[in-house]
């Protein structure tokens, strides 16, 4: 395990995987093997998931204009990896988030999840046949939720974990909470959401709550952590802000994307020659480390590493290689995104409204 | 007009009712005649509705365990005296509201309103055929409208109007909004709320929102000022936190009845001399201002009043006469909550869910 992740672990009290890890997501899954999922909350909660076995796997779209990148990409890919042996696996549409925090109007939203989310996360390999996708604007259920957690949450708490407290974020959070422990509404069972760190105050707000809640018989939300994906500049993590340092799912045009991953931050030395002599360094090497998230053959990822690490390989090469293997990614994406928009359109996804359709389908 | 309406209506800012006023409700109803309706915010907007004719009359329930008193029976009369001009007329059950704030679970506060509250409602006179009733968990359609206000009311605002802004207070208040505009998802509509002063905050705070919403565009709502039914002690207003000075609908026994009505706060002098000389001070008599709440026969009123401030007739009388008019008002009125009740057990109400439901209606 990187430095980097143990440290992370220790700050923020997570936990290490546990062996018991790999009988609650496919074990193959590269993001097992390169420990990109690199921490849990808690591990006493995955080993119970592998005793009980059923649990569900869960995410949020939040429906704007912009494209996801990369990271989000990251996401899915984990949701993927959980949904081999989840008993749910759920995708919800924030579009009321959406509303109260980034001033989109719900149709908006709604149309925005309609025409790219959902089928970008049909194409990028969600199951829809066993994927479950519904609108928070259409459930009314999560209120059911929020207005307990609300009850068991004070105002300093929400201040202490997100430094404010604004209406439109606490209303936010509260019916996040929804959302996570919604499908216990119809049965308790563990739920896994794989996240950044950065959601973790998320998670634990939730674990604290649904301790506390008298009304509810709620089984524990168990935070998967997800390693940043970085920005392109080796600064922080990938990040739709900077849209300049984020590779998009599409990206506009080959020729912006080349020149996005000619521009990343490289390990390797300054000059051709000390690059052939000291080779890269790879824990700073941007393009190599996208690879990691996306380069799917090992043996390919294995021998990159060691020709690029020891000056065999140099920076430009690793980039043409990145921007050829992203290049084909988005044109095999870009089919199977015209594919999961006609599923859309033709109602062949599995669009719940509340807790009745949600019993209906278990 | 008492001075002490005129000092709330300047204290508070709000506007005298206007001579239209009497187009926008039952204007032979004793409430009007009785100045017991006696401030508006604001008049402009009721001078408005009188032109346009269209407006909901609009009302919530809080299910909890306790029996409503002769202070809510005070906005169920004026509900009537507006049901007989308005388009539509609301009944909410704020169940949410309920979970939240008094800690009654849905499934409780459901059966709370089912078997006494609605039937109450309807017991007491508004039409079964006209009134719409639902409950707030069942409504998707709130949401929409507390996300969008959560953006355009700060927590300092909320805190200015309320002195605490815990979670569960601004979540409420937020659904609440919902409630107050939700029949204008259907058609932009004015609003007609019977409060007593202390929901002024949320009338005032509701109106604020809309007029900044970007997203929907609602007419006003207006509220409309009940006088206080007094506490039996003469000091402030009746009360269900105090309910040994509080007369419930229906009480427990007679016995309970007469010994509350015979201990109120009485404005008729200590001893029976004296009350034969001076006369009663009506504007102290609890008895007497209860029975301007609820006596309708206006000569009547008007005999006692007489008869009672110059001396003809002494405290105990009208005690008396207050007892039996409400022991037969409240034999009465459980016979009508029974009926009631089959009603509701029939599914003989007009209980919605949503917009679409409502649309339906319209």
């Amino acid at each position: 395990m990187e430095g980097r992740a143990r440290r992370l672990i220790e700050e923020f009290g997570l936990d290490y995987l546990p062996e018991e890890f790999k009988a609650i997501i496919d074990e193959k899954h590269m993001y097992v093997s390169r420990g990109i999922l690199f921490a849990c909350r808690t591990s006493e909660d995955i080993r119970k998931i592998k005793e009980v076995r059923d649990f569900y796997a869960l995410t949020g779209i939040m429906p704007s204009h912009e494209k996801i990148h990369l990271g989000t990409l990251a996401v899915v890919e984990s949701m993927k990896a959980f949904q081999k042996k989840s008993k749910l696996t759920i995708v919800l549409v924030a579009d009321l988030e959406a509303l109260a925090t980034r001033n989109v109007p719900l149709d908006v939203g709604r149309k925005y999840a309609l025409e790219y989310h959902i089928p970008t996360y049909i194409a990028l390999g969600l199951d829809p046949d066993k994927t479950i996708f519904y609108f928070q604007s259409e459930n009314v259920d999560l209120q059911k939720i929020a207005f307990d957690a609300a009850k068991e949450i004070t105002l300093s708490e929400f201040r202490a974990v997100y430094g404010d407290a604004n209406p439109s974020r606490i209303v936010s959070v509260l019916h996040q909470m929804g959302d996570m422990l919604f499908p216990q509404l119809v049965e308790p069972m563990y739920g896994v959401i794989p996240v950044g760190l950065d959601q973790d105050p998320h998670i634990r707000l939730c674990r604290d709550y649904l301790k506390r809640t008298r009304v509810y018989n709620f089984k524990p939300i168990v935070g998967v952590y997800i390693r940043d994906v970085p920005s392109l500049d080796g600064q922080g993590k990938m990040s739709k802000s900077e849209p300049h340092k984020a590779i998009f799912i599409p990206e506009e045009d080959y020729k912006t994307l080349r020149r996005k991953i000619f521009k990343a931050f490289s390990g390797g030395a300054p000059s051709l020659e000390e690059q052939r002599k000291r080779g890269a360094d790879l824990s700073k090497d941007v393009p190599y480390k996208i690879l990691e998230f996306v380069l799917r053959d090992e043996k390919q990822l294995r021998k990159i590493a060691e020709d690029y690490s020891t000056g065999k390989m140099i920076s430009g090469e690793v980039k043409e290689f990145l921007f050829e293997y992203l290049k084909s990614f988005m044109k095999d994406f870009k089919e199977k995104l015209e594919q999961a928009r006609e599923l859309v359109k033709a109602n062949d996804i599995i669009l719940i409204h509340n807790r009745n359709d949600l019993k209906n389908i278990i």
